[in-house]
């Protein structure tokens, strides 16, 4: 059997390496457009930023060792530009000789990735996909003189890494960000740490605006600033690469991906896809989606190899768990965000917990912070988002796996996780939100939204702050009364009737102290994750609270 | 409501607030022996060693500080000597006063703990378990004048952190250990690790011996040696404070803890029992057992006082999932280990691994060991260990989750975990345990372990090293041929007709030579865990490999 695969790097090269694994006999083609296969594409931005010295770090194979290794026939330069699918043949450029040939397969594997969105225009332009680009923006960084400025478009993952990159590099860095937010998959409140990080570091952060235009070097953008940066790396996201797959008459889904089915095939017999160009199956909805992780598209591309070889192997739909670390902050997501909930209006329930990374007698314990989101009818975890510094990577995998394998909202409540005080508490932050999710089901506890306090406030609510009262002085929500917790059962007649919303610094204390009032006949609820909650919130709708940096 | 909970940490404190957040009228009498409550004692032995510097920092909560949050009546220094069951009465002795006085109670809460399982004699001695052992431990050595010798008995978790906390503080230390290797939760192989990182750090670590006498400060082991330490920490292992259960007739369990039901109930109406001194439930075999953490004896006194407030919560299982940190090494578990799995003739495949902590391109990437064991009836995880540094924690917890989740092991190639270089791989080292466990399960690759490899070198098999001739020639198993996996194909001839057993370092190139191999009709099995498994096993079984610390 003849496997033709387009794309050397992540899927293509998984599925190479399987299918040899599991067949010596097979012949099997991969072609590269670019010079490179099989490199690290997740290290190119650290590779700009000096972080990853060695260029050979990154080059993980060659045609070469491939060649040594699995008998691959790696063809790198070599673009497919035809497929004709009923004469099973690929019609492939040499792009070092402009020569074209013609290739038969038995099975053909597109893994032919996705592009940026845009280019720029009148000024440098590069994205940050490829060994390529890397040597691209190093060369604009070293033409730029003695103050280059960038500007980066795009403020997801992969341009956070690159302003990160750049300013490693001692390059004055804008960002500009068309969404209310950066790291729009993250809720805005949770993103907000983030972009904090960023503006500490010296960063332009500049979100709702995009690009109007660019003219002679100069940036206009469509909130009337302009800019004259140096050079511009483009980051406002990815679409498939299409265009080879639509030659061949292989069916798009809905969004626009390459549509498989779950054993990685797509419409057009003997094609199969993979990567970061094909649709995967979301999790939560079991609807189509783009999800352009390197993960799925090694685990796909194993799949699809296995299939060709006749075993059975299904895709399992994706909860695109995710992580960035953007200096010292690391954010982190799994499932759907707060607002793709409600945009699809699925109920659901949200948890903000900021414990400790570890345990707080033991030194070094950083703050997080959690965002769990559940279904109210079902207590299933719908989605979860971590920010902080050490353990966020741990948190979002205990849950993303706790997904994975059904257990609910308060289930977490129940996991076993290993405890030694340089690694967490004995009732672990995971553990922590399903108590916290467990009192929520059980209605030992009624919660509200940092973004529902006004209207509660304008419907009469008392806001109470049960922290000390230097907390209270040093910063807190306008209108609060304060009375801290441990004072609370001997001063309850100081509050004042109507439904009273109790807040604390992160919502423990407001939990017991809502315990209490409940108790005693109050009509009362915590304020969802605390003080620090609201703050980010605040900070994320562009209001500044007041001595907000004091107590955050 | 009046509850009597005997035992003011752990699982005694964790009743005592839940129950006062779900009934604002219950009384409740908390009696603890010790002169503190609700300390931090995981963190005692790092108070020793001056990591944790801040007394207070151990010294969670005070009877004050419960009283004002929680309207507790917490009595410290107050010892409860008996029970009448049917008067429902406790008679508590003052330890400051000596007086004797009689408590009711509607309910009761044994909240009891364990204790050492011996002392010392001839010799000072303190077991590790309380604020006073603490104490009393820096006045030993603060007394032992310029040269302090300390002798830890029992290489288990707190005698591990006690060694590592005496030689930071410059106290010589010497480790006795019953068993064959230190850290017997895990597997010798596995434990290997840490047993190195001791002997850098100067630990002399002493194994399969233990006390036989001690007569005028001398100590004598079994196997002749006699040592004169200033002092000795008593590690031993702890066995269940039962003595008061007994007086009140509640029967024990057949592990000789206090045997309790699902909702933490003992034989006696109104007594519960929670913590150290209570039997746990396992979770593979259903049996009674005795885990003693931290983590259960929270979540198990929290539950009990749901079930006390009238709500249905029952104990889950216990993994036994555990971490400890020795100097720069992390070791962790979860589940059953190898030798326990033999012991109760339970079958099961092994698979070891060795994979970096986050993408090796990325810098500061640690290697780490990893154990996966699998029924190979059912695909089901058993147990899991694994030994490195950077990373240990969220690995053992990601498994322990997927074992609760009921994810099988080759299961744990389709997780979604996530994935940036600082953090990970795209195939994260639990992906690749699952795909190894895959390829297992579908026989696509046939593995044996180290220690039975003798007896397939004896069987007449050829050792096939399929490493580079440096790697080779830097160390390894004696008799091995060498011919690297890339030259495989051509050379098939060289090797010996029979059995074959291939090599490599860590197991990933003898995958692949295995593949080739039996395609081409070899008899052919991988060593699981390459020559860095092998070396782990020989140096726990006390024979040294050739060079291997060049390769290792």
């Amino acid at each position: 059997m003849k496997t033709v695969i387009v794309g050397g790097v992540a899927g293509g090269m998984s599925a190479a390496t399987r299918l040899r694994r599991l067949d010596e006999d097979a012949q099997i083609v991969v072609f590269e457009r670019g010079a490179y296969v099989s490199y690290a594409n997740c290290g190119l931005p650290y590779y700009v930023g000096g972080v990853i010295r060695d260029r050979d770090a990154l080059l993980l194979q060659t045609p070469e060792s491939l060649a040594a290794r699995f008998r691959l026939d790696v063809r790198v330069e070599h673009e497919v530009t035809g497929i004709d699918a009923d004469g099973r043949t690929v019609t492939v450029l040499d792009r070092t000789t402009g020569a074209t040939s013609t290739e038969t397969y038995d099975e053909l594997i597109l893994a032919v990735g996705a592009s940026a969105r845009t280019g720029g225009g009148g000024i440098p332009s590069r994205t940050l996909r490829t060994v390529d680009d890397v040597d691209a923006i190093d060369a604009l960084i070293a033409g730029a003189g003695e103050a280059p400025h960038a500007l980066v478009v795009g403020g997801g993952f992969i341009g956070l890494e690159a302003v990160e990159n750049l300013v490693r590099r001692g390059v004055r860095t804008t960002l500009v960000q068309r969404g209310a937010h950066i790291l729009s998959p993250l809720d805005s409140e949770m993103a907000s740490p983030v972009d904090a990080e960023l503006r500490r570091h010296g960063v332009d952060v500049r979100t709702s605006t995009t690009i109007a235009r660019i003219d002679d070097g100069v940036v206009r953008l469509d909130d009337g600033t302009r800019l004259q940066p140096d050079f511009l790396v483009d980051a406002a996201g990815v679409v498939p690469n299409v265009d080879l797959a639509l030659l061949a008459g292989v069916p798009l889904g809905p969004t626009g991906g390459i549509a498989v089915d779950a054993q990685g095939r797509t419409g057009i017999p003997h094609i199969s896809a993979v990567g970061d160009g094909v649709e995967k199956i979301d999790a939560l909805s079991g609807a189509e989606s783009l999800v352009t992780m390197a993960g799925l598209a090694n685990r796909h591309g194993r799949s699809v190899a296995d299939v060709l070889a006749g075993r059975h192997e299904s895709h399992t739909p994706a909860l695109g768990t995710s992580i960035v670390k953007v200096f010292d902050v690391v954010a982190a997501k799994t499932g759907w965000s707060e607002r793709e909930l409600v945009a699809a209006g699925r109920a659901h329930r949200v948890i903000h917990t900021h414990p400790a990374s570890h345990a707080t007698y033991y030194p070094g314990a950083q703050t997080m912070s959690m965002k769990l989101l559940v279904d109210p009818a079902t207590d299933a975890i719908l989605g979860a988002q971590v920010v902080g510094g050490e353990g966020v990577d741990k948190r979002i995998d205990v849950i993303a796996v706790a997904m994975a394998g059904g257990i609910s909202a308060s289930g977490l409540s129940r996991l076993e996780l290993a405890y030694a005080p340089q690694f967490g508490s004995a009732k672990d932050p995971v553990n922590q939100l399903g108590y916290v999710a467990d009192n929520l089901r059980t209605g030992t506890t009624r919660a509200i939204q940092w973004h529902e306090l006004d209207a509660a406030q304008d419907a009469g609510a008392t806001v109470l702050d049960v922290r000390s009262p230097a907390e209270h002085a040093a910063g807190g929500i306008p209108g609060a009364v304060n009375i801290p917790v441990d004072e609370l059962r001997d001063r309850l007649t100081e509050i004042p009737d109507g439904p009273v919303v109790v807040h604390c610094a992160v919502g423990q204390r407001g939990h017991t102290a809502a315990r209490i009032l409940s108790q005693r006949g109050f009509d009362v609820v915590n304020l969802d994750g605390g003080y620090r909650t609201w703050v980010a919130g605040a900070a994320a709708a562009g209001r500044a609270p007041q001595a907000s940096r004091a107590a955050a």
